[in-house]
């Protein structure tokens, strides 16, 4: 029997703290160590701040870094326990998904203790961390073959209450959107397990594409702004500029915005994150690579909306997605 | 014996042709059709146009793709071949290189006929498609971790005649940068082939990160502009902006000009591409991931310099490079 998942700390220290979650062996690998901070200034909110669970999108765990080093300084009040890289084996390979068991780590929670890797992860994460927070950071991004705008976003929630609490702490980012996200795929994900407990679990998906200094500038300042919302540390938003003035919109989009793509072939977007656009816009072309003899095939909007993603100039499967769009929110 | 590399039509043929580059099938898997576009009005510059070297640079077959439909109504005079797709299989899998056999295809020129298949492609189109053009742009970008400006770039040439054309043919493209690039990893290089055969070869190296709108519309006006030079279609050169003014720099590198990570750990970038720098300012933080007790570490520029190409945030290993600097051409 192999050692239990566990703390090397107690996270109700006083003060700055810093050591491992420690995630068991398995048959698959030996117990991984993920470095933990943690900073118990007493009464207050309690907050998980978590990057790295998809390991080709870096933002969130250069900007839990910077945290680690900012908030000593800063935090007034209450408890706050940051975790940058949930995932070391597939931060390491530049991965998606873990590259030991081939899954992705948000859809496995809560994750199961002798189960394989990924799974033990977020079976560490669900039993020793999830419980000692009530709101929930999960630093995401879109991944290197997608242009995404800077955004905070949430699922859809039964909970009226817990949904209108997560909208409204997402928009405290005031980052340039705030989007509720309906998909189906949603089984499994860290921000579903967390909604069931209760939590206030805000997935920053910003960014996407190469992980650049002008975009991590834009990406610490949203965080810093929750971090005011919450009443952890002191001092005003900042409204970061994104693409001239694009900003603080609140956005949904729904399964049928997702376009996808009408062939296999190389997909050449032709617009940017936050056109508007109309019915019959082009939004990018299909160019099916096997002969130069036939016509590419022309993508366009469906109505009037807003892109909210697309895709970087890739080579797509037929019905792979292309494009997000996105209205505003109907409230 | 499998069929012999050969080209589905007459290059000879006069205006549009399209057709294919039949690579043979070897003991690793069938034979390739590698779709070709032809357009020949007679007298005047040869020119050949490549991409898709590396699966996972796109702006070139979709700027090919696009020249595929505009020429026809352009073109004036000479010959010009596109081949949009050197390396369908490295297309598809969007990775840098062939998936089959795990070979780079800018680093096996010029090909063995009884290789493996990317040798069998550098093979085809070293022995029938370089052979039909005196000048050849290969049209690649820098990859999806790292952040480039749009540049047509060059390599040192020992014969000081085609040495100036080249380097008077990058800068035709007018591009933010000309770059004169000194590395020692070019044997088997496309270009290292193409200028022992005495052709003209321009590599574009412009764009990284993501395949966007924005990006394309420079990287055709530059191979536009390029054509025009060569007196193929007429017209006037455009000048794109890219980053507000920062165009029209022509500088060199050199191997000391790469810096390099100085452990294991995750690279943050803190300047952006063509950010002028002097000794000791911040090019970017390696963080060092496997405790958050320690210091993260300040990776610092040598001296006066242009930052040319920066790592996007992504975990490094150590030596691995993580900036490119460079200087003004000293002619």
């Amino acid at each position: 029997m192999s050692e239990a998942p566990h703390i090397t700390f107690d996270l109700d220290t006083p003060g700055v703290s810093t050591g491992h979650l420690v995630v068991p062996k398995g048959a698959d690998c030996e117990a991984l160590s993920l470095p933990v901070f943690s900073l118990n200034k007493g009464e207050g909110p309690r907050l998980l701040i978590t990057g790295g669970c998809h390991g080709d999108e870096l933002e969130g765990p250069i900007v839990a870094r910077r945290l680690v080093e900012w908030l000593p300084e800063r935090q007034t009040c209450g408890r706050v326990i940051i975790l940058p890289v949930l995932n070391p084996p597939a931060v390491q390979a530049w991965s998606r998904n873990t590259p030991i068991d081939g899954l992705n780590l948000n859809r496995v929670f809560p994750g199961r203790v002798d189960g394989s890797v990924t799974e033990r992860i977020a079976d560490a994460v669900s039993r020793l961390l999830l419980p000692a927070a009530d709101t929930v950071f999960d630093l995401h991004s879109f991944g290197p073959t997608w242009d995404f705008p800077p955004a905070s976003t949430t699922h859809p929630i039964a909970d009226v209450d817990l949904m209108a609490q997560t909208l409204q702490m997402a928009a405290a980012f005031k980052l340039p959107v705030t989007l509720l996200w309906d998909h189906h795929d949603t089984h499994g994900m860290f921000d579903t397990w967390a909604h069931s407990q209760g939590k206030v679990f805000v997935c920053a998906e910003f960014g996407g594409g190469t992980v650049g200094a002008d975009n991590l500038v834009i990406y610490e300042a949203g965080v810093r702004n929750a971090l005011i919302a919450l009443g952890l540390v002191e001092g005003k938003a900042e409204f970061p500029t994104f693409r001239q003035q694009k900003s603080g919109q609140t956005l949904e989009t729904h399964p049928p915005d997702e376009l996808k793509s009408p062939a296999p072939g190389i997909f050449e977007p032709r617009c940017s994150v936050l056109d508007e656009v109309n019915q019959g816009d082009l939004i990018g072309i299909l160019h099916p690579m096997n002969s130069l003899s036939g016509e590419s095939i022309d993508i366009r909007a469906p109505g009037t909306s807003v892109v909210f993603a697309i895709r970087s100039g890739a080579h797509v499967d037929v019905n792979e997605g292309v494009a997000l769009v996105a209205r505003p929110l109907n409230t």
